[in-house]
């Protein structure tokens, strides 16, 4: 059962994940903050989705669209207060059918404490990609390296 | 000159925007946080970069490698508490040799209030992607869209 109040936002994050590995709909949306106009969820392909609706829709073609898949943490950067946790994680995607780890994915996640406790409010995610050579190019189109 | 004292996170983030129009590494680094330890800045490219000497070293490389450039803020959302502020930002490049609009660029930042006023402790920046028919792969090596 889904809970709906979260205690910390290490349960809100935790329950995130849960959600995502049990491909529920509701329960990864009971994460998110229902008092809150401003959501932001950026998907790894670079879109960036706002509003709980919005946001709804899109995990809902993603958990359709998708076999069943777990994310997995490797490390966490946080930043705490009395009403605002944020973290950046590291995270690898495992495909059910499939053992081999994808990714790593960058996640930087913003909580807020609210009447209902924590709850997620921004996911930003890309692909962490390796520093390689000279191919790291900062903006489209042109040959700037970061080295 | 750099002030050492950001009275808001306006302030702060305004004056990183005007470091990096100015290609002005010193003053770009004044607005990190120089009391905490987790600093962390994932590049547009993927590229996850943490603390005070390597994010320094990323953007003086930046610096060094291209002409000078400027982002343009387009929309900002925020959340806000009196320590935390945190910032969902749409950025667009501008390099100075040439007027054409690169990006748009998604990029999530954190900041905190310290002793010396409020400080970036995180900046995550991709590349906004629109949707667009069913190559979007939330997963790399598989066809799974987001729609």
């Amino acid at each position: 059962m889904t809970p709906l109040f979260y205690a910390t936002a290490e349960d809100a994050e935790d329950a995130f994940y849960e959600a995502i590995a049990q491909a529920n709909l509701d329960a990864l949306m009971a994460v998110w903050a229902d008092d809150e106009d401003n959501l932001v969820c950026i998907h790894p392909t670079g879109q960036r989705v706002d509003g709980h609706a919005a946001i709804r829709e899109s995990w809902r073609a993603i958990f359709a669209g998708n076999p069943r898949f777990s994310m997995r943490l490797h490390s966490k950067t946080r930043w705490e207060s009395a009403f605002i946790s944020a973290h950046c994680v590291v995270e690898t995607l495992y495909l059910q059918a499939d053992r081999t780890a994808h990714g790593p994915m960058l996640s930087t996640h913003i909580f807020i404490r609210g009447v209902n406790g924590w709850r997620l409010v921004s996911r930003h995610s890309s692909a962490l990609l390796p520093l390689s050579g000279d191919d790291n190019d900062v903006f489209d189109g042109r040959k700037h390296t970061l080295h």
